[in-house]
């Protein structure tokens, strides 16, 4: 499983991925779910990834072009003219390969699907996201939307839903995602530290922020143990039930 | 979809469940999911179902011994020794209405599922609660796993897992489970008021508080506001995080 979220804001766009990839619980390990494709001034890229591994690092490897010698390279992400026709080309890469998955063998159509969030801005336009099927179609994050979640997104949906302000801040966003982040790994073991942190500011086009989130992360061991004892706090001051 | 949810607390056992049944999101109603049966002094038994209404349906028939008439009931469940046969009976009960649904048609075995909570306390022994399984096996509460939740666990589990005290009182117990439960209906529209509540109290062998939470219940509607005020200020009290 995987946990990535994408928020976008009134004035830009939040990423944050886990990057536990496990077959089993006893065959783990940490991978990055979280691209990014720039040009400096001209376009940021950034892309989230969950679902069978080898789908998704074939699909990142075919967006940099990396059938090609190094010098070679000039990934086609880099030259779509609209974040909706780079949503198109990952939809289709993103297809195909998982067609070719599916070629050699029968009955693996669920086995080899994987999910994308892909978010950014190109001059011209406006800061977007995508969210992107293994199908290879696409929706896009509306007002009434805000946010995409991909992998395992039902135990940190609720404090999302009641904490996401369209105006909030990239600081209070980053805390409110490490909440959501929290409340999952503690549900799901296959959800982990070290966590990928994104922040784009519209207009930018360049990266405004990136952390990554180590096991050991003062702030968010911080956030972890104070929301336990906040949600406590919380809980005491609603009214009581009677019997 | 449907939600259940049962604690054990050092002094009892709480049940809470929601009444929403669909097939589609076009198709719903409210049918009652939590069910007691009683021998004043000496055993209450109590069992909420999530799965095919109509498994569950026949599943509380057949236990209620609704196969006979009224006048020749004598319900095994009132005559089960222990809480452990209880629970074997549900399960071999269970098991049985999900076989004679899938002898009659094949790829159906995902279709005709159920799951079974199940507690309560009988004379000799002490209260006691079971999860039970479509394919009649079960699993009983521990220290270490002090609640079980059926249908749609994963939103409402967080504050589940944070809130949990063995040592609360009946009336903050409910009040956690209503707010596991406002965060389940936020997110899924399968799961619906009204709700069944039904606390016990050990070596009562009768039932201590038993309430219908409906739409407009005003206590629940005060703690569902008051828990996204309470939210915001328990996040607004987390350290923040820098850019």
């Amino acid at each position: 499983m995987t946990y990535c979220v994408g928020l976008r804001l009134n004035h830009g766009l939040v990423f944050m991925s886990d990057t536990r990839t496990n077959a089993g619980v006893d065959n783990f390990s940490s991978t990055r779910k979280l691209f990014t494709w720039e040009t400096e001034g001209e376009r940021l890229i950034t892309l989230m990834t969950a679902g069978n591994l080898a789908t998704t690092q074939s699909l990142i490897s075919l967006l940099d072009e990396r059938s090609k010698t190094a010098a070679d390279r000039d990934p086609s992400i880099l030259r779509e003219p609209t974040m909706f026709q780079v949503a198109r080309l990952v939809g289709a890469t993103l297809k195909e390969v998982i067609s070719y998955s599916n070629a050699s063998v029968t009955g693996t159509e669920e086995k080899f699907r994987a999910t994308v969030i892909v978010g950014g801005q190109i001059k011209g336009g406006e800061p977007t996201m995508f969210m992107v099927y293994p199908e290879g179609n696409f929706v896009e994050v509306t007002t009434e939307t805000p946010f995409f979640q991909i992998g395992e997104t039902k135990y940190g949906k609720p404090i999302l839903v009641r904490g996401y302000d369209a105006d909030m801040t990239f600081e209070d966003s980053v805390k409110l995602l490490m909440v959501s982040f929290d409340s999952t790994v503690k549900s799901n073991l296959s959800v982990g530290l070290p966590f990928d942190i994104l922040c784009y500011e519209s207009d930018s086009f360049t990266v405004k922020h990136r952390k990554r989130v180590e096991v050991d992360d003062k702030l968010y061991l911080k956030i972890s143990e104070g929301w336990s004892i906040a949600l406590k706090e919380a809980f005491a001051s609603l009214p009581n039930y009677k019997i």
